[in-house]
């Protein structure tokens, strides 16, 4: 049995190799039937825009694709249920020997990916697949699902660990999260892109994330009262008392929670803080953080939480809220603003038995959807502790010494790419001929390489409003050939 | 082993009770150490707001709620991970004795819920979970991720389906859906709220939905010329063919697709359609329609796709769009422009062993956030074909004959209930003792259930734009009970 990298792949009974739009299956078929079997391709997936309108984006989800691909294979029930399906004239939508080659099909690609907690921008490869095919169409779908959605939702958590100046953030999202894995998902990704620990108790199963929890308003409301739900919950959960103070009145929950907290501290124990979860939060925070610190609970932690993100975290910090733990929950497990990364898998690349590699791209009237060709590579470039610019370039053609990158979009902004600068290649090799050659690093490593990494990239990038765009060239002979072939295929 | 209605819940190997806040556990917790176990409660999941600013929703995710409930069990690894935790002070969280009570839990709760399918309006329950109130309490989790993101997608397509006007809609999302479980079940509750079939081939062998696809563009990039791709897919796919035709040129493309179309035909076989993916697609649907009639190809189907959503739609068609088939993606799985429902899930009364029920609500500075007291049911009047208003009743208090509803945020606006209505109650039972007593009907039949709904609600409110507001009120007696506990709790 294949060995897994994830804890979460192993939640899931069956193959998933059905996990597909039904396209890539027949395409498949079509190119099996035209006797493309021996047919090498190259395709590439990245996303045209960093999502929030932000200035760049952390890539998340390589070890679920990882795990997803190492368990893909056809069983007998997928096979089964694919002999049963019909086209539009309602005959049978497969010849069965197709069947055959299915159950056959063993993974023989060359995968190469970006690690996760990496930064990347528009256009930039986060996964490159090369080889069959046949195997690189039927991966389209799967990579796109387990990319996009963790992708989006650590750049959302960084986004919001940016904001929170380095407060702790938890992320409390799985009650409004898209499903289960929606949620597992999310709380992974969060993790990625720097939040300290969440509510979901089945990742911190899984994944080895802290757990944190506070109080809910229906422990306040069992009660008769306030203080005597205060003071049961303080008797019972003396090492994890936290305080929900707004059931009722918000002040008046706070005064009460302190009587708490005094007596919590002459019992040598200790109020753990209290959460704020309506109202105005600057101000409540400040009123709340006077009447702590006038009762000599000066340790006493304030948590906030109520429909939270960045934007929100920014202008709280800027009007002074006294605010010591970020609890963020919906906006960050869905990405709240933006639901999805536009992530795109491409063709780029196509080659016959013994041929050469013909390069491809897609054209559209629609400019940013116009695709790169080639077989692609990143090379980040870097000067003092801060990224200056990445080039995108192709493995066969190179990268000429000093190179020259061009905008993809504005021919006349052209950069040179200064030779005192160090560099790195992004694209790292995960899978060779089907078998995997990259060891996950763990959780915590890719945790502390997203830090790292958005240390590395200057603040102006990190805006939220109209960020500097870090600059992401096209190598120049690749950009060159790119424009030879959208002419030749305008004509 | 317990029955198990959904195939998608067997998707998951392990237990799932751990999929949860942490503070569900640690409430849980602190009311066996108090001794609560005896202590009945009730609790209503209802949401605020109608999502997209819409002004109905259509109730979704019922079923996989039963399997959750059905398989809920604490198993040894869920106790270990549990024994495993530790408070802010790094002393253990929980009680061992504690995880005897866990390991032997069995649900006996009572839970009354709105069938999928059936149209919701805002802070009516969807849900009531009434019996032990530890038991109630470890629900509160699952249950709003089980509900909220299906009743969030089955809303969105049937808005979808509204501005497509009967034209098939397909769903097309898994690519950039929330994970794994956020595809498939973003495509079981699209397929509720009246999508005809779907691309995710996981999602028809686990639920039966119908599966469709068309042709991408690497397809055509594949050949040297977009004459060839589309020769070789009709040749081997003659039961399937559908041309997607904006690769290079859209209207170069159709020339293309009419000249496999024609041939096609001679041969007795059909072009089943053909894809515009891109650009103006009113003028370009407009002009494929005149190219394809004018070659005698009337049957051919124009498939649209490309970021579309109801509102999109509703242009398009404005626009005299002669699109047939909708497949629409990102903003159907995720909800696009909101990506959450805001549902909630609060407790409504407490009884202690042997004695009266006590009425419970949380008050708010946001009056919003005010909750319903009682053990509440939702009576929905309708008359002529037409839904005409609910009441939300408490079942101890009664519905008194004629009934009075009030608006529940505006004293002022009362309303009789007529005597000629006809009516039902909306929730109905689905667990008695924790035994299951409800039969989930098959998912065509809770999509023509949903469309049955739909047929009986105003136009006016499923407007897109400033949609009438439907009438919901809190029947007069339960009003003024609300209002003197919030008096009260106010003093």
């Amino acid at each position: 049995m294949p060995y897994s990298h994830s804890p979460q792949y192993h939640f899931y009974k069956q193959s998933l190799s059905l996990l597909t739009d039904l396209y890539q299956l027949t395409m498949a078929y079509g190119y099996w039937k035209a006797g493309f079997t021996g047919k090498q391709a190259v395709y590439h997936l990245f996303f045209r825009k960093n999502p929030f309108g932000g200035g760049f984006s952390v890539a998340a989800g390589l070890e679920s694709a990882i795990d997803y691909i190492q368990n893909f294979r056809y069983d007998s029930s997928d096979i089964d249920y694919l002999a049963s399906l019909r086209g539009y004239d309602d005959q049978i939508l497969f010849d069965p020997a197709f069947f055959d080659y299915l159950s056959g099909l063993k993974l023989t690609c060359d995968i190469d990916a970006v690690p996760e907690g990496s930064l990347v921008f528009p256009y930039e490869p986060l996964v490159r697949v090369s080889g069959p095919l046949i195997q690189c169409q039927l991966l389209e779908s799967p990579l796109l699902n387990l990319i996009n959605f963790p992708t989006l939702i650590a750049t959302k958590a960084a986004r919001i660990c940016i904001a929170a100046m380095n407060d702790p953030v938890l992320e409390f999202g799985i009650r409004r999260a898209q499903g289960i894995d929606g949620a597992l998902t999310a709380t992974r990704s969060a993790f990625i892109g720097g939040c300290t620990a969440t509510s979901n108790v089945c990742a911190g199963k899984l994944f080895g994330i802290p757990v944190k929890g506070t109080q809910a308003h229906s422990w306040v409301m069992v009660f008769d009262d306030e203080e005597t739900s205060f003071q049961t919950y303080a008797a019972h959960m003396p090492n994890n008392c936290i305080l929900l103070v707004d059931t009722y009145n918000t002040i008046e929950g706070v005064k009460k929670a302190i009587e708490v907290g005094k007596r919590l501290h002459q019992e040598g124990k200790k109020l753990i803080g209290i959460r704020l979860d309506s109202g105005d939060l600057a101000y409540l925070s400040i009123q709340s953080r006077m009447l702590l610190d006038e009762a000599g609970l000066h340790g006493v932690l304030i948590f906030a939480s109520n429909d939270l993100d960045e934007i929100i975290i920014d202008e709280l910090k800027k009007q002074g809220a006294r605010i010591d733990v970020w609890a963020v929950g919906t906006r960050l497990a869905t990405g709240g603003s933006q639901a999805a990364l536009d992530g795109v898998y491409k063709l780029s690349a196509v080659q016959d038995p013994g041929g050469p590699w013909k390069y491809k791209l897609k054209l559209s009237e629609q400019q940013i959807k116009v695709s790169n060709p080639g077989i692609l590579q990143v090379k980040r470039y870097f000067h003092d502790g801060y990224y200056v610019a990445d080039a995108i370039y192709d493995i066969l053609m190179g990268l000429p010494d000093p190179g020259i990158i061009v905008d993809p979009f504005d021919a006349t902004k052209i950069k040179g790419l200064n030779k005192k600068w160090e560099s790195r290649d992004l694209l790292i090799p995960v899978f060779r001929e089907g078998k995997c050659v990259y060891e996950t690093p763990s959780l915590a490593h890719i945790q502390m390489m997203a830090k790292k990494e958005l240390s590395m990239l200057h603040n102006s990038s990190k805006r939220f409003l109209n960020p500097h765009t870090y600059v992401v060239g096209i190598e120049k002979n690749l950009y060159d050939l790119k424009t030879q072939l959208i002419m030749g295929l305008r004509q």
